[in-house]
């Protein structure tokens, strides 16, 4: 065995979480904005709240871990617009760039107490932001699908 | 930089993957056998349909990868019964597990033409399965709540 044989890189796993959030972000704008703050289906929270448990996951949790600091989970931020929204997106993608560069390797492996509550390996905690992304997103398209509304392609990740 | 530092190894990301697996086995347990097979929403498939895409990915790309044949897609397994899907979920389980593991973590980054159409790095392969799976599964959760059915925990992976 090769010691330096790996499944993937903690860039590798940077681009892939970043071309699931260029996906994201066209599966937003996809949504008619009355529909983004509006439509839902059986009681679930309209695709703009799913959106906003994204945002309040990836950039503040990277910041924590590598600050080392302890945040609560912050789900205040409360855009009204399309517009507004997007904006967000992309400052976190900023930060998210910014943030998940400066984890070494090694932390991958380690545990951290993310927001106070969830005791894991860094890897997993990273895999389970991509997760919820996809999760969410992929309900985002059965939205779509009952407002009659194409959405882009999930095999799609670049801009 | 330790030369062993990484990310994840190749056991923790098929721990991850079936863990999924898992999960997506019990949001089929969920459903009314006539709504897995006949439900929909926005002139989507059927949850069912959604499930045999999965069974017709891992376990053969898998095989495939590790014995180096190009097999095409094959999507002829057309069960009736929640009992048969569930029984052929099962199979496939164990046989993922078998080559999974024989993929050693050197291949992770070799290129591999899935299904004679897919070329990319057999790391990025093997997330597109679960990735495409959690998709599917999150608008199966989308299903049964529109069912009045509750699905089960995202973060519960165990059995």
């Amino acid at each position: 065995m090769n010691a330096n044989a790996k499944v993937l890189d903690s860039q590798q796993l940077l681009i892939h979480w970043q071309g699931h959030r260029n996906l994201t972000r066209r599966v937003i704008e996809a949504f008619p904005e009355k529909d983004l703050f509006g439509f839902s289906i059986g009681g679930m929270r309209p695709f703009s709240k799913l959106v906003l448990e994204m945002i309040a996951i990836g950039g503040p949790a990277l910041k924590s871990i590598v600050e080392g600091t302890i945040n609560t989970f912050d789900e205040s931020f409360n855009p009204t617009t399309k517009a507004e929204l997007l904006t967000k997106w992309d400052e976190e993608t900023e930060i998210i760039n910014e943030y998940f560069s400066q984890i070494t390797e090694e932390r991958f492996q380690e545990t951290f107490n993310l927001f106070g509550q969830y005791e894991f390996p860094i890897y997993q905690n990273i895999l389970y932001f991509v997760d919820n992304e996809i999760h969410h997103r992929g309900q985002g398209y059965v939205y779509l699908r009952a407002l009659g509304i194409e959405p882009p392609f999930f095999w799609e990740r670049e801009r």
